[in-house]
């Protein structure tokens, strides 16, 4: 990739006027018309090729990322009273039917907001903390904060068991522990900084650090393991041998924010090698695109979705690139942003119909040709397409300014 | 498919002979060679493409399921040592380590047998009163019928609300029920009946007949659905739009081995008219075999596995195709099963390592190449290959009887 100032800047621009349009002109528009429950209130997520709601339970995830992403836009990019009334519009449904007695966000919803399953998934309440920070930003009322710092505290107390009484491991035997709540907690400590404080934010950061990049790490692979003893030792098992590519390189571009944040060079260097080495192991060499889930020592995974190729794995891949590209100038990111890109942007997004498949099988085809689901909302896409939008243009100021110092 | 009668004399014999060749030569020694573990007792189940272990857990669905083949083989095939020796293998570990204090079967256990997955899924239970009442057939020891007799009546408690303490569903708004109990507690209560007696297998019998036939029958489609509300009527939901073509060709041998036992014939063709209906439904039009699951409205389903060929599915569409032919007489049943043996027998089997596949993806390729897992063990394909081998000789018994009778 050596290309004239010129060229590079003009290609810079492209690339960022289509994931700025691709944001601002489809995705966002496509859950805007298609996913607000107009009578009940919160948001359908189940949304076919063409946006008809096919199914209309409300999963928690789901309405906590949909309200962090109109929030996130409304106070990052434009004020659009459209933005932020559809952000309102699935908070006032959170606030009404969303938790227990106790405080607990369940994991689903009916139509009409009658709790279907119980509180059982921590992660639930990381997306509500997450979608109600954001919202205190773009409107301040207390409510929101006090929502959002109670549901934090009670994320922190449920650490240690997030499962809870629907815990089914037997204590003792084999205590595992799972990448993915520091990898979330990561993330959500940084996006709720105004309302948890330096402090808070500096002792979290450290610990969780600590746990991404030293206990989940493998030394032997260079990878993350997706779950380890309590001690942080290698369990040779199903849950232990698994890799999940998607997860590590999203979970390195929340480390590399933190990285920015404390101004840690290393640290920085450290996520883009260890981003590179996971594209490396997770990219099919038959067919393209980044796998699902593989076994560290190669045997066959539990996951028989093992070989399908995800949007969000791709979404955040792409995001991973661009962050490292821009904080390390390292030339490797942006030859493996461009073969992703490639691949991306000819299999997901579905011009015809607006926004991304999210399933696709080994050989890059529609496996289902839903727009939304149970666990595919307005998030990952919209989320990276601004990611990448803002780092091209953070790159393309970058770059520019390195060619006028040299003149 | 009108054949000579000595034509199809000699064309039945050769199936036979082919499924009980892979039953005895084949599948039988690959789990004899390399699922027993001499150290700590029970079953290895995690067995690669040549019969390697590589994972050592002990899921508990499969360690019943051997105990019983192995119990089964002894009592209805040969009375050979190693096969009781086999069985006996099994039940001395699941006596020593199978159970919590109140006599419920865990999930799973390490190999040393301490447990690993709290006792959450009653399926383990069935299993292990499966085994233990084939092993008191095969070995009439009071223990092994009094195990079995003790966790069929737990089975029985537990009905309503099979996951107890880990059920997830908030109470009362959704309430639906699975098709998987009575579907298992129609060949559960029928291999039991020399534990239970006939007045306990004739009333539980009625029941779980009413149950398949008419409560999970979905009359408009001319399917059987996985969930149905309590009162048996259709839910719009993932769950009660789900059909698992496999499950439904499953029980139907099962409700019509019940019906041979009544003397049913109206229900014999009942359950035909139903597989030859969800045969139609289920094959895959493009590439061959049976789907795994469907969405009854044709909505994307939530599974990600949806399109894949799975081993258990086209085993136990081969037997119900086989006996609903030996009772019926329908020519279309031996058109379905020739046309699924050639699927089956090209894409499943591997003769040059022994044993089938487990996991196909949807063009037939192999996606895992494990013999064994999880939830793959020593049942389904030796079951199959024994149930198809009896029904085909019957088959050519009564054909031969018939064809005397015209002479």
């Amino acid at each position: 990739m050596l290309l004239l100032p010129g060229m590079k800047a003009k290609q810079l621009q492209q690339y960022s006027h289509l994931y700025k349009s691709n944001l601002l002109n489809d995705v966002i528009p496509f859950w805007l018309n298609n996913s607000l429950d107009k009578e009940y209130g919160g948001y359908f997520t189940c949304l076919d090729k063409t946006g008809n709601v096919f199914d209309t339970d409300k999963f928690m995830w789901l309405q906590g990322r949909q309200l962090w992403m109109f929030s996130m836009l409304y106070t990052n990019v434009e004020q659009k009273q459209e933005w932020l009334d559809a952000a309102l519009h699935g908070a006032d449904f959170l606030i009404k039917h969303g938790r227990d007695a106790e405080g607990n966000w369940y994991f689903s919803l009916n139509r009409e907001g009658q709790p279907l399953v119980q509180p059982y998934n921590i992660f639930s309440d990381c997306f509500a903390a997450l979608g109600f920070s954001a919202l205190y930003k773009a409107k301040p009322e207390q409510l929101y904060a006090d929502i959002a710092a109670a549901t934090f505290n009670k994320i922190l107390r449920r650490r240690d068991n997030p499962k809870g009484i629907y815990n089914k491991a037997f204590p003792g035997t084999r205590p595992l522990k799972n990448f993915s709540l520091p990898m979330i907690l990561c993330n959500l400590s940084l996006e709720m900084e105004h309302l948890l404080g330096k402090e808070t934010v500096d002792a979290l950061t450290r610990e969780i650090i600590h746990e991404v990049m030293e206990v989940f790490y493998h030394p032997e692979s260079g990878l993350i393991l997706e779950n380890v003893y309590q001690n942080g030792s290698f369990c040779d098992s199903f849950e232990g041998r698994l890799v999940n590519p998607g997860h590590v390189l999203e979970a390195m571009w929340f480390i590399a924010d933190q990285a920015v944040r404390l101004n840690d060079q290393p640290l920085i260097h450290q996520t883009k090698e260890i981003a590179l080495r996971v594209l490396e192991y997770g990219w099919d060499k038959e067919h393209g695109g980044i796998l699902y889930f593989k076994d560290i020592k190669g045997h066959p995974t539990q996951q028989l979705e093992w070989d399908q190729k995800l949007w969000w794995v791709h979404a955040e891949a792409l995001v991973c690139l661009l962050k490292a590209y821009l904080h390390t100038g390292d030339e490797r990111c942006w030859e493996w942003f461009e073969k992703l890109h490639e691949y991306t942007w000819k299999h997901f997004p579905d011009p015809e119909n607006g926004e991304w498949y999210g399933y696709l099988n080994r050989e890059g085809k529609p496996l289902l040709t839903l727009k939304g689901g149970k666990w595919k909302g307005c998030f990952h896409v919209p989320r990276a397409l601004y990611q990448c939008w803002m780092t091209l243009d953070a790159i393309l100021e970058k770059e520019t300014n390195l060619t006028l110092q040299e003149k």
